[in-house]
């Protein structure tokens, strides 16, 4: 099985220490359990916008592929978007930013298995409220689109050591035991666990 | 700083139960040494040939650059080239694998700070030698073209762990010792350390 999660920064693991972020414990959890050969690509690049993520997806994922073994996409951006600039409320309006994710996720689940994750809290209060929006444009198109969403800014907002870490750091990334909150939501996803759970995908 | 890796399954970390491979562990080490800021994208991709890369390295690169941070590239390929083939020696001929190496290196210096890996050996004797000839093949690449090249087929020969985890995998890709005893090298090697100690990269 060949994975890609493609997204921002918070899906390259920027600030972890460790340099694993939560995509790397993710897949470490899968190697040390059931020693399945998982192919895993980290696409996320720092900064980038859904408009960005748009242009590049196919490109990468294609050059991804790998003989006749299935290939499955994570996505989890939004941050880039909603981020704060000078002269305007946010790098995207609310408006382009859920266009470009329905496009996305619509091309993406025209030809490939999807999940989606939604973004994390910031430390930044009116930043979190465009993300806490943008989270739920995502949970309605991918409802709509029948592609699995795991939001959680909510859960994030309640976790001490995520915030603490937040404000330690730039105030959007969080450090290793943040990244390590989010692992554990995602592992725990349903929607995940199926991809190795279910006996037609690992057969 | 932006550190693009680009090559093959052994850039990717394949195997590695860590899911963190040699360059995994070069950039956790870069974080918990000075704490410097290094953004770093992992783009090695599992079978890609020298072919490959030369296809797709250039947008990549440029879809990661990041304002007017330094891009830096590390390059490491050669295994899938030399991967033995049925009804052919391997996948590609020498003359294809230098050639393509030549042509891609040679790009990718004329834009970027740029430094060269080679292919570390497999637990088949006939696919190693093929790779030892490539390795002394890249090295008067590199030495033409002023770019610092690390050849560490020889030292992992002499490595008993290397060895044993080829024989336990699958003959071309090491576990987490394997990985981490690449990881010394590279992190040992003065042309990595440079891009960090010096002034000028610093400032």
């Amino acid at each position: 099985m060949v994975i890609c999660f493609i997204g921002d920064s918070l899906v390259n693991g920027v600030h972890d220490p460790e340099a694993r972020g939560w995509v790397g414990r993710l897949v470490s959890d899968i190697h040390g359990g059931d020693e399945m050969l998982l192919a895993a690509y980290n696409l996320g690049i720092r900064r980038d916008t859904s408009a960005d993520i748009l242009a590049r997806w196919q490109d990468e994922v294609e050059s991804r592929l790998f003989d006749d073994e299935p290939m499955r996409l994570v996505f989890s951006f939004g941050a880039a978007d909603m981020r704060s600039v000078t002269g305007g409320e946010s790098r995207l309006t609310m408006e382009e930013a859920v266009s470009n994710a329905r496009a996305l996720l619509t091309a993406a689940n025209a030809k490939y298995p999807v999940l989606m994750i939604g973004p994390p809290p910031t430390a930044d209060p009116a930043f979190t409220r465009r993300l806490t929006t943008l989270d739920q444009h995502y949970a309605a198109i991918c409802d709509e689109l029948v592609i699995p969403y795991l939001s959680i800014i909510a859960d994030l907002q309640n976790s001490e050591i995520y915030l603490e870490e937040l404000v330690n750091g730039d105030g959007v990334h969080p450090g290793a035991a943040g990244y390590a909150h989010i692992f554990r939501l995602v592992n725990a996803w349903p929607a995940w666990r199926f991809w190795f759970d279910s006996p037609v995908q690992v057969a």
